[in-house]
């Protein structure tokens, strides 16, 4: 371990989901990583008074704020973490920005690729630190299915698909709008599940296999109105529920991309398979700690589809953690990202995504929904 | 058992791969079905004599012709079967309803809807039975998935995903045309999985959830050129290699659907679900005995995908085989729709699906081809 | 082709499961296994006049007797195959052996190691062929694993399982005895899942990993009482309904057997695992197409239990069916024993087991019972 | 959340696999769970003066003891938790007791039922709470189980089957003694795998199941030698690799358990299932986030087992953690039982289980290791 740990000072922005997951991973980091750096609790921002107290109180957040605006003016925080919703993201990035901190922000980057555009310009003009939390890279079986993909292990790849099933919102009765629900509201979120589940599926996709060429798509909603949380008022349900394309890659793999909240009995199934010439992988969701390999190079008549339980030692992150057999869970991918964020920073090498790598999923939701509206292909990349 | 069965004298054309399963059910179905018929092989014909002779011998046909013109003009034949390759059904299907026999013909009907127009048209005109053999709606598993949909279990249809993926072509060595592999040449087979693979999928997707309204595709040819089998020489490959297609039902649903010969790991991976509103379905070819089932309506805790083994004698056409636990394979699915035919033969209703309804299938694929030069979306119905 | 194939009259003794079971191979063989011989279906046998005529007609049987000892003493009969119930092997193999035919017999053997002494000495003695219908050796699957085994690719076991669950006889409703369930009747069948499916776990079990040294063994009987299906008479349940035990084996592995008719959501849940130095297999015959194997001399990182899908043409038996990815079902493995017999008739070797390989298992199975008793280990082979 | 939360003094002693899994519990159960205690990580305890301190650091003890004794009698110690090889427990855990601490210890309770005999005594005499760290029965599909057969969703049980699967002790050059090999050292760790592994397949199944009334067994030791780790010397090799035994428990059901570090690619395979009257239920360690479960009182026709994903907040412990669908891991289950534990303590009930409870697991343990010896069937309660 090393002894001397230089504090690293964060001030988080939401309370919510993520601002739960990325509290818990500062918080563990140091117990489990060898890192050179000690993340401090040091200010939780947000609106509502005494709930950014209660979660402040929670997690051991030192002070709160109820005006970002006076978060990330303080001198005394090095990390502007984003974890508020969406169309938060823009403004509070390039004030950070501004303010010379560094800033982690929660996918998706902006709401739409214009406003991730400026957030870029705004951190690289900056020349701050900057990373979106694309967790699931840094599940250790995704992460592997990275190293096979770097090491040639599938050759050509022939094929790619993805799909991101829910079915929470499946109800009629579900109110939308308000507190917990802004995922709802397309004004707030920039989409529905179109930003908010495939946006993972792309960012990975193009992690394991290049860049998106051109897709096309069609996006549903399947239940026209809700009432609204607070008001109960009936209102049109602007977001997508349901969001599917085709796509071509730059390398000439093609693919299906898939998601929704209307499949029942899937929870939060996200899956993903790339066929290759010499091989296949295959992780879901659901069992994020097994990866399913194909190596068509195997003996002929015991080829088959390997259930690989990533927890050994030699797994990515996994030394870090318990014995073989024991395996983790959902948090642990903001873990191993705090970790590698911690570990580059007295680095050249940008921990990833960057913002400008992350903004390369943007174009490709932009261009679904572009696509969904004109139904015609679309590009997936900036001329 | 019935004991007074009536012969059927069955005249079969082909003597590949479906000419030996349809073969195989005509032998079976006696020994484990009720029916009022006994197929009688009566003739098998092709145009290459001594493998037609050694394929009568070895499934026990009493004759053998080499040219179909005289099988279908012979008087002791009741049924015309069509198991030779896919630009053939059109001549002799029509032929065979003009001489009125019955007329069974392997899937896809035509190689285009407009083939397949003119053999629906023969068999209506001539008033003969006729069957297509989509044999997957007779897996039990699928044959159950559809008493459920039809029992309502499913509620409001959101979406629906179909594929089949398949890495048999994937080496640059495979040559093509010839005996065994037309299903390479699109002047043969019409097009490549999108008429062989694909078919099947549309065929039990609109079985289980009705018509496909519209369509938008994707195909690709990995591997542009091959050797011809006989002649050596370097030839472009004309099918498409991979078939990916979005589409909206006429119930609203959304569906992916795809199918590829460069798949590596997946043999004959035919997958479909259905989701609804109060539960879900997925079945897979490659452990066809079995039907995954998401039931919404299960107390809340322990609600999960069941794996239902379809080994009970309450599961569709299982009390005709051994006991509960132990599986069929593939070839049954044929022998159940031998078994259905002739059961039907003496009714009013024919067995499902004829001409007419296979069609249908035609349509789609058709649409498919045409979506991806087109580039737009394509309707898949007749206007 | 073979094209001159000499005629095998076949007798066949019963004519409910197992009989159905054989008939079936007999047919099928032909068609699908290029063999020297053609087994006619000249006699079927049983008491039951109405019953074997009915049979007979079903499948084909030429002719019936309602005499074993008539059928037996037939001239036209090559084969005698003993489908019925247990208390009835040890007679007509005996008869049988003596009247210079060959024998197959239905397992167990005998219901007593004693009784299948005198059986193994008949056949012997005449020099006749013989076999038992240990079916399980003959799923590719199983067959893949043994071939496995025999190239070393194990090393020192240590260990082996098996296990053969049912839950058919859980309700308290059901009768016992007479046609159909003599399988709950010790006097007929000799035993309860001892003989019924331990003997199966056994003799894989031994064909794999060498013979069985001792064991320690417990039996219940979980429902005491039942009423006779004809007299409706209660009677005390004389079988055993679960039997479990722990065996060393003669290369010093530990293993543990269990069958049962007592496990909820088990039909026919046959499943067996060696583990050796070098890796370990794992099959079971709810999915009785697919062998599961971990190779511990793969990589490290990509290590995972492989799913081998036993479909290919490489694997056991399977160039003989269909292409690859279409499973086969049960009643293959008995199609796969008698191709091997009937290939085996012009050469020296018996196809396995023999006689004498199957009274091994009822030597086993004696000692299960005898350990029971005693609450000691008991050694499982003769002094 | 309880804002006034009391503090509470824990002294840990041990530093290992142990000390960092019981750590992490008590540093993350107040960001998770609404408990009315806050541990203060107090002091930690261990012979290794640079361990200890280095451990301390790590996890943020605030101070450290190199020996227990004083550990055990400083007056800011509430809780004395003990972490340490099993050769310790007996000691400590009497002094703690007799100093009047709550004393929490990891499992096995002692190295025979004689030690944990006197340990239950001290802590029954002195009156102050006491635990022991059977995790397993806090891994929320564990606990849904237990719940489920509380419930009579089951009825009358007739089978149990449990088994705990490793493979690391399979290289002959794996040393024996020192630091983190202890478990391979009989003296100190009491048994090999039955205390280890077997430990905790009987502390679940009698938890399940009720009481284990007799047991036959048998244990092996494969590699009969090995190289001390610091001496290098070759040493005996004390310890049972494997232990396999059949047991009758108390209410009439039979099962089979067996643990052994022989298993070819498993790493960490607990597995336990139970069968009753009315239905089943499975799950292992590979996969803890799912149940798997079988209702007989389902329709017959969709009757099958239910996979059932346990992240939905009506969990048992899920709705403190992230959202449906999103799986926790190993660590968690010790998190639950210190919120168990905390939630206790102004209770009158304590948190299970107790050490007398764990101590019938040490009866168990015991009969078994005299059954391998004996040859004979051994009771595993006292008279």
């Amino acid at each position: 371990m090393t002894t001397e740990r230089k504090p690293l000072n964060i001030g988080m922005v939401g309370y919510s989901f993520m601002g739960r997951a990325h509290s818990n991973a500062f918080r563990q980091v140091g117990q489990f990583f060898d890192v050179p750096y000690r993340p401090v609790l040091k200010a939780a921002g947000a609106r509502n008074a005494a709930a950014v107290r209660a979660f402040a109180d929670q997690w051991g957040y030192e002070s709160v704020e109820t005006d970002w605006r006076r978060l990330v003016a303080r001198a005394d925080i090095d990390v502007i973490d984003i974890a508020s919703p969406n169309d938060t993201h823009h403004d509070i990035a390039i004030a950070a920005a501004e303010a010379g901190k560094m800033v982690l922000c929660e996918k998706p980057l902006g709401r739409t690729a214009a406003e991730s555009g400026a957030m870029v310009a705004a951190v690289e003009r900056a020349g701050v630190r900057n990373m979106v939390w694309y967790n699931y890279r840094r599940v250790p079986a995704v992460t592997l299915a990275k190293q096979m993909v770097d090491a040639g292990k599938f050759g050509r790849v022939f094929h790619y698909r993805a799909k991101f099933l829910q079915d929470w919102t499946m109800s009629t009765d579900l109110p939308q709008g308000g507190t917990g629900l802004w995922r709802l509201d397309a004004s707030v979120a920039g989409s529905g599940v179109t930003g908010d589940l495939l946006a993972h599926c792309i960012d990975t996709a193009m992690w394991l296999n290049g860049p998106i060429a051109e897709v096309t798509a069609v996006t549903e909603t399947f239940i026209k109105e809700r009432k609204h949380q607070l008001t109960g008022a009936t209102q049109p349900v602007t977001i997508d529920d349901a969001s599917l394309f085709l796509a071509r890659f730059a390398n000439g793999s093609l693919a299906t991309f898939e998601a929704t909240r209307y499949a029942r009995g899937h929870k939060a199934l996200y899956t993903l398979e790339l066929n290759g010439q010499h091989g296949s992988v295959f992780w879901d969701l659901h069992d994020l700690h097994r990866l399913h390999y194909f190596d068509h190079r195997d003996e002929g008549t015991t080829r088959g589809w390997r259930s690989v339980h990533i927890t050994d030692g030699d797994h990515p992150y996994m030394k870090h953690w318990w014995v073989p057999g024991l395996q983790i869970g959902y948090e642990h991918s903001f873990i191993h990202q705090v970790a590698d964020f911690l570990g580059s920073l007295d680095g050249d090498a940008s921990a990833a995504p960057t913002f400008r790598e992350a903004r390369a999923t943007d174009l490709v939701t932009d261009a679904v929904l572009a696509s969904a509206r004109s139904r015609q292909w679309e590009p997936a990349t900036e001329a």
